[in-house]
């Protein structure tokens, strides 16, 4: 009998983490019994006065947003971890039970000021805002003296515990690497100290294999009916990877040269993710014709390099080691109103899937990449590649 | 400044999976903004003819159910795994890209022919046939020449994505040991193996520390009002872990000796154990006065002992390293409506919680152990301990 991925329950491996994923094709065969909602119309209007991010409005803590016209950013009134001094570590009370004092900020980001746009309906240059936004707040927090980490985030949805549809994003800045980056970090690391023969794929500091490069050389080899990717333009790729988790989890990175963090791009590398961030989130929108939810994380060097480094410190930098690159999970299996839920043998044992990754990607590839919102009255082809 | 941590935000360590869990206690003072609405009365009928678990009725299968009157086993009709032969490993496409064959079964357990009863208000036989039923399943399934491992868990709750409220569980066995307890297992077997110097704690094989048994060894030292632990009895400790993610996560586990697996149970442990799993599903549907969604997961030896091993030999065997324990994943935050969601810097970089372990100890501490539904012309004292 042959393996055939599409039929046989199989597990993969996720090589960032060093977790397995349980793959059942098979079961995507059974009959479906939940209902299937028709799209709630989104009728949001363009400022809602109830809303604490929109321009000129009140906060809970009593601050009052500016009158903003790109993207705005203020320090989250009840931020997660508070900034320093913090007390000194406590001792131990059993050698099983630990705790350490974590420092930091958290911070908020408006998109735009429009309260009824997302990503997904934002023009590229309103984009490349956002973008610069996430770069600057990335230096300026990854560069205070106690920042560790900076972890930019991005959870839309009410399906995701969020239920105000004003577009914006967090950015949790941490004394810390947190479990996920650590280990992702600490396998990209000994991927590029192991002998594992390196193709001709972009190479990280001092030559070394860099297993995202690697990763993405090969996707773009693979013949796209058989294949994960599901948009690509000139220096970023978004696919379903291998080890997916989620129904339509989508990785986003770039494909042409190493880059360790949002701060070394490019302007024409900054351009191209804004197209690349578009394409993808429309994508999304049009699958279940709805505002389609997730939570992104963008993953990087921890924090920014020196302000002066050059390119040949660059090359050398063992910082540099990890790929930039950003991770969509959404939760929504079958429609607009079916989701996945993460439970049972889930949280208990490993993470399984029952539609394979090449079967969300074929099905996020044959979704238009002009908004179903913005479509009417235009010709809606399949979207380009 | 001294660490308080009920106010400092924080990091601890899980170590059975080497991850940390951020603390951030000083949040728990926020305003809650969100709608809290009344429990809605449960009045679910005895017997359901649209039920497919229910005595005598037909699945989607097209098979009948038994007219069972004790517990009820079947294979599920559309299982995450298929029994052997399955086809070989397929050579990877690329290092990056791996890919296992799995092989196994999965089963559901109806745990009583009553279609509106839970673990929280069965009998204490009635639980006791449950026990009995889960360790058939796991002599039974385990010692299927090809299975590795046999995850038995219980997902209860809308909220979870389990739309039948007919108690019931599911078993999965599996040819390969899943990610979580295979972390759980090494962490274990590490700690064995560590020069830790142990207290007066149980050890496990060839008088090695148990990692579990060494944990609740202290706990049951901190005076209770600190402490962690929410029920107690003669063999087994209910406790809220120092390292918990969700808001009323608990570990239920044995305390007076070191126990591989629920084959190991004498008569009395399993007594016990039927009145530890009454007493704290009772508390969970007291403290928010609802049916208390949770998933449940049984963690222990991969696969049971050779039927006949001796004691000797039990003594010097390297897979009785794990402690039997169960983890109970319950989302409620703050209500019957209010959960918890595991988004956002929690999917892309840690697990993150407001209320502290030791808050929701004491909160779980303070649950009648008479169930609210049966509470009605009774007294309801506070709940011993
Ligand atoms: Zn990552
Ligand atoms: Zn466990």
């Amino acid at each position: 009998m042959d393996f055939d991925p599409t039929t046989h329950p199989h597990r993969r491996v996720n090589p960032l983490t060093g977790e397995h994923i349980l793959v059942s094709p098979h079961r995507t065969k059974r009959p479906w019994l939940g209902q299937v909602e028709p799209p709630s119309s989104p009728n949001l209007p363009q400022y809602d006065p109830a809303c604490y991010l929109c321009p000129g409005n009140s906060r809970s803590g009593g601050q009052k947003n500016e009158q903003y016209t790109g993207t705005f950013i203020f320090e989250n009134d009840f931020a997660a971890v508070l900034p320093p001094p913090g007390p000194a570590a406590p001792p131990a009370p059993h050698p099983l039970l630990t705790a350490e004092p974590v420092q930091g900020g958290c911070d908020v980001i408006c998109f735009h000021p429009r309260h009824d746009l997302t990503l997904a309906r934002l023009a590229l240059p309103d984009i490349e805002k956002v973008i610069t936004e996430w770069v600057n707040v990335y230096k300026s927090r990854g560069r205070q003296e106690h920042v560790k980490y900076v972890q930019i985030f991005e959870n839309k949805g009410a399906i995701m515990g969020c239920s105000n549809p004003h577009p914006h994003g967090q950015v949790w800045s941490l004394s810390a690497i947190p479990t996920i980056p650590a280990a992702e970090l600490s396998n990209q690391r000994q991927y590029a100290n192991s002998n594992t023969a390196t193709s001709s794929a972009p190479t990280g500091p001092k030559g070394r294999p860099s297993l995202l490069c690697e990763y993405v050389h090969y996707e773009l080899t693979v013949p796209e009916s058989e294949g994960r990717i599901v948009v690509k333009n000139e220096h970023w790729v978004a696919l379903v990877p291998w080890w997916a988790t989620w129904p339509f989890e989508i990785m986003l990175l770039p494909h042409h040269r190493h880059v360790p963090s949002i701060a070394h791009l490019t302007p024409a590398e900054k351009a191209s993710f804004a197209d690349a961030l578009s394409r993808v989130t429309k994508r999304y929108d049009n699958l279940f014709s709805c505002s389609f939810a997730y939570s992104m994380g963008i993953h990087q060097r921890p924090t920014p390099p020196p302000a002066d480094q050059s390119e040949q410190e660059a090359l050398e930098d063992e910082e540099n080691i990890g790929h930039l690159h950003l991770h969509f999970a959404p939760p929504l299996l079958r429609s607009a109103s079916v989701r996945k839920f993460l439970v049972g043998f889930e949280l208990m044992a490993e993470a399984q899937r029952d539609l394979t990754p090449e079967q969300a990607a074929a099905r996020l590839r044959a979704c238009s990449e002009v908004h179903y919102l913005d479509a009417i009255g235009k010709e809606e082809g399949p979207g380009e590649m």
